[in-house]
Parts: structure tokens; C-alpha cells; sequence
């Protein structure tokens, strides 16, 4: 194993990945007329916008990825099917939308019942925590495409009663940055956590030190929803951006912010889950925090003057656990004094 | 060869991805806080709907399947881009919604700049085609779970004005049935089309006789959209179904009408390339016409007074290649006299 592994490294090359998309968005210019809706411009953003009659609507859609040949190793699909939903309506918690319908999309090499059964109750879970219909989905069997399984979604949301979308146009230095614990890697990066896996021979079926569940388990464990998070700040004005800290980790920050400096001053000890595939990968920090969550899913970007009332707030919606991670300042990128770390945007 | 290939021959068996969709739609079930919208009951249609604030809303998901390994071979790519946006827009339109937005899926074994460009233009193309905006998408490398390419897109329809959606709950015997010409196979089969040309050795770069084109460019060919035709009738108290014959053929018929025969006793001489692949695979008409359109893509159900006023609606729309093929009987299922065919329903 080298060094230093990196996402890059282990398979996936993000800067190869979107000079490709980007050919592919700069093609597939096409502007609608207004008869057909009107598509609201919110670049780089976690969701797509639309306004269609008198309602402004959010669409985003994104697979589970890699996670899923972990679901197959340990022959445990119901934290996929979990994801599936999550992920997507924690990018719809991210704009301020609030979930109302979904669609799933599973494709396989071979169909089976009980895995099908499996994947159902997972998302029947994420749609409860979420509130969200199903409302339909596709599944093939194209085992000449899919090796094992494909596992994703789409999620459609909406704005409430006078509720705008939440694109970080108010951010400014000052500004406190709430945290919102994971739950685990949640569905990022999987490529390079299985990569660990195999070359550290770490034994999926057994605890680490220290630990209760399997490390498979634990790897596995569903992707927490920000659903109440979202909806117990998004109607409030001093509620000024929101991130949901996916693939990309930290880096995720100058997508709602790119004219600042997120500065994480008080990120705190990453979850010991992490510190573990890090010692067993020697994987360093920077390339860690730019590729998992590191403890922290969701940030919520609120006015100094506000952060109390926020925190109590999310409180009052069940959400005991957020805790002020850091500040806005002027500049650009992010920073993790705790950690040594800079990082200029997102890629 | 067998004599008679069947669809599940050929490697989709669709009873078995039924018994599993099945599980996997009961294991899902979760309804929603009133709060979140409200789905609202379509069972088996093309389109889930939801109403949400004052608008009612349609969302559809599907992906090109195999038909991506035929592009491949080909080293063409902007046929499939507009396939996965055609085909689930033609969902929307079989129940009367509008194109507003769409996100595509790409996911690939390692990404490609000027694939992922040709994909572009074949998206810009169908969104152009469907009036429709891009609202985003996901694209991911992942070379342990797809092998080439995988292609599909979530569509999201309205109902502008005082539209309502078209379910088929108004189709009555003596109803008469139009139907549109398609481009060819779509995306539907092509699994079976594909076994057909390894078997029978066809040369895809050569034209079979009396055509100008090659056979793969012939197959290849992009789907028809019929947002043209859905436009021209979904506000008209005449049409009472629309239907959208995808994978399944005609047997997509008694999805809009469980409780009536549909009898297509004018469908006419299938398209030489149907004809064609048939011979070349010795299949008989029975699977022909329960796998592919077999020359009409897309029915509309109109009142039999009105069946002419409908037609120049289309005509008016542009459309100017639909005709009468049969009409609604009481009984169920689906009949095609002309080739001595029968089908109980919708598998």
C-alpha cells in the first residue's frame, strides 16, 4: 500500500470525473420555455430548481455507489436501502426543501426476493424518517451492465407555505457553523474504505478494539437523515445556508459558500471508527476530510446573533446533538487549524 | 437456437423481477404526513403522482438498459442520450403531465470526456424535443459494479391549468383507439434484439436488403417523443387513456385498461426492420408483440364521436402520422385479429 492513499488512487479520479461532466452539462444546453416551468439557476448546488405554477420545487438524484458490494459481502441490504432515500433527501435538506416524493432505482444482475424484500424495508425506514412517498421506481435485470447491484434514487421536494430556498446568498463573515453529527461514513467513499479493507486484511465479521458491532457493521450502518434538522431551521431568517457534508467532505462548505472562509476551529476528535480506517489505511488528514464526513454530515450556517436560538430550535425537533464547529470568516475555502489543514474549494 | 426465443430466453425473465418488485414494493410501503404532500393512487401506471401546495405533479424513472451495449459496439452515444430523456418523458406523457424537469444518471467503468459529450448532445436533443429543463444529474465511475456504461433519467411532469391527470378511468367500450407510428425498438429488448444479431451473425455496419441505412444504425435509432401528441389532447374531454407501449408491447394496454379489451384490428404491416429481426431470429409474432411497439409507440383512447376531431388535433400538433387501429370492446386484455393473437393482461 502506498503512503498515502487518495480517492484518486483508489479507482476513482474526481478531477477526471468532471472534465467529463462537465463536457456533458456544456452539450446538454437546452433552455425550456416558460410554458414548461422554469428552471431556477442555483450552479454547483445540492439540487436542481424549478418553478412549476405556483409552487418552486427541488429534484436531485444519487446512487449509493460502492457501499452496495459492502451490503453484498456481509449479505445485509437494509442500510443500502436506507441510504438510498437518505442521501437523497439530505440533499434536498440542503437547499431547505422539504421531501415529498421519491423514486427508487434498482438494478441487478440477477433478481432475488429477499434481497428486493430487503432493500424495501430499508427504504420504507429512510422514507419514514424522511416523511416521503414512494412513488414508484425502476428495476432491470441487466446482468450484462450491473455486476451484483445498483441502488439509487431520486428525490422531489418542495417549499412550504412562505418558505424559500436556502442557496447561502446571506452567508457572511460572522456567521456561526452549527454541526450535526453522522451516523457513520454514511454512503462516501466506499471505494477507498474497501481498498483499506483488503490490503490491511481487516477481518469485516469481527469488532475492532473497543468496539461492540462487527466492523462490517459499523462500516455499513445507514446514513443519517437531516430531515428534522432542515425543516426546524429552513423558515427561519437566521437560518443563512446549509450543507450536507457528502462526498467531498469538508470541501462540500464553497459549494454554498464560495466568497468565504469556513474556518472549523472547534471540529473536535474525529469518531474513532475513522481515526481506525485511517491508522489501518495511513491515510493523512487531508486526504481523510476531503473524502469523508469525519464525524460531522450537516452543517447549518446561521447569524452569530442567532446560533443559541438555532441550537434550541433544533432541540426542540428532537436534534440534541448539534454543536457550534466553527465561524465564517472573509477569504475563501476552508479551514481546519485543529488539523493543519487548508483547502481551497470544491473539486 | 431454440425455435421460438422468448424474452426470458434471452436472459430477463420478467416473472422473476416481478415476484421481486413485489417484495420489494410491500416491504416499502410508509405513508406520508398530509404535511409532505399526498400521493395519490395510479397502480401500475406510468407515472407517480403527488399533489403538493396547489399543483399536482407526475415523477417517472427509467433507464435505457441494454440498448447502451448496442452504442458501445456502435461508438455511438447521442442515439441513448436522447432514449433517456425520450423514455420517460413518453411515461409522462401517458398520463397527460407536461415535461418540466429531468436529472440523468450516467454511470461508467471510467469516464470518458467526448462519450460523455455525445451523451450531451443526445440529452439537449430530447430535452428540446420535450420542452423539458435539465435540472442536474449524478455521474459516477464505478468500474466494480457497471460494466461500460449505464444510462437512465427521472422525469418530473405538471398538469398546467385545470388539467387532470389521464389514469384511463373514463375508457368504455366503443371507444376508439389511435395510435402513433415509433422510430423503431426504442429502448425495449434489446436484450433479445442483441442475442438475435450474436446468433444469426449480423453485420451491424451493413444494411440489411432494401434499406440505406446500416442494421446497427437502424437499431440504434433514438425514441420517438410523444409530447407533441400528449400536448394536442390532454386538455380535451375526448381522451379518455393514453398509453405508452414500451417494454411489454401491447400488452402496456390494459395498464390504462384493466376492465375492457382492447382490439387492435387495424394495426397493419409491422415495420420491415420488425419483420426483419423476427425472421432473423425465427420469433414468433405472439413474443414480438409482447416485447416490442411492433411500429405504433404510443395510443391514445379517444370518445368514438370525437376520434376525428382528435386526429386533427395531432394533425394541427404536427403529428400527422397518427391513425385509427382498432377499438375498445367490453371483455379484457388485448387482441390483434389480424395476426390471430390474444393477451390476458399486463405482466
Amino acid at each position: 500500500m502506498p503512503r498515502a492513499p487518495t480517492y484518486a488512487a483508489s479507482g476513482v479520479s474526481r478531477p477526471a470525473l468532471g472534465r467529463a461532466v462537465r463536457a456533458l452539462i456544456e452539450a446538454a444546453r437546452y433552455r425550456a420555455p416558460r410554458s414548461h416551468g422554469l428552471a431556477l439557476p442555483a450552479p454547483g448546488h445540492y439540487a436542481g430548481l424549478l418553478k412549476v405554477g405556483r409552487e418552486t420545487l427541488a429534484l436531485t438524484t444519487d446512487t449509493v455507489g460502492t457501499k452496495v458490494l459492502l451490503a453484498e459481502q456481509l449479505g445485509r441490504w437494509e442500510e443500502v436501502g436506507e441510504d438510498a432515500v437518505a442521501i437523497n433527501v439530505n440533499d434536498l435538506a440542503a437547499v431547505g426543501a422539504r421531501p415529498a416524493g421519491l423514486v427508487d432505482t434498482v438494478l441487478c444482475e440477477a433478481p432475488d426476493p429477499a434481497t428486493f424484500a430487503a432493500i424495501g424495508r430499508g427504504l420504507a425506514r429512510g422514507l419514514a424518517r424522511a416523511r416521503c412517498s414512494l412513488l414508484g421506481g425502476e428495476s432491470a435485470a441487466v446482468r450484462e451492465i450491473v455486476r451484483g447491484f445498483d441502488l439509487g434514487a431520486t428525490a422531489l421536494g418542495f417549499f412550504p407555505g412562505r418558505r424559500r430556498p436556502i442557496l447561502g446568498g446571506r452567508i457572511a463573515p460572522g456567521d456561526v457553523l452549527l454541526g450535526i453529527p453522522s451516523s457513520g461514513f454514511h454512503a462516501n467513499g466506499f471505494t477507498l474504505i474497501r481498498r483499506i479493507v483488503r490490503i490491511a486484511r481487516v477481518d469485516l465479521h469481527r469488532p475492532r478494539a473497543g468496539a461492540r458491532l462487527s466492523v462490517g457493521r459499523e462500516l455499513l450502518t445507514a446514513t443519517r437523515t437531516y430531515i428534522d434538522a432542515s425543516e426546524a431551521l429552513a423558515d427561519r431568517p437566521f437560518t443563512h445556508g446549509l450543507a450536507h457534508l457528502s462526498g467531498g467532505g469538508v470541501r462540500n462548505l464553497p459549494r454554498i459558500g464560495p466568497n468565504v472562509r469556513f474556518v472549523l476551529d472547534r471540529w473536535g476528535e474525529p469518531p474513532p471508527l475513522a481515526r481506525w480506517l485511517q491508522e489501518a489505511g495511513d491515510v493523512r488528514d487531508r486526504e481523510m476530510f476531503q473524502t469523508f464526513n469525519m464525524g460531522i454530515g450537516f452543517v447549518a450556517v446561521v447569524a452569530p446573533a442567532r446560533a443559541n436560538a438555532a441550537l434550541r430550535a433544533l432541540e426542540r425537533a428532537g436534534v440534541r446533538d448539534a454543536r457550534s464547529i466553527g465561524t465564517v470568516e472573509s477569504g475563501r475555502g476552508v479551514a481546519l487549524p485543529e488539523f493543519g489543514l487548508r483547502y481551497e474549494g470544491y473539486t
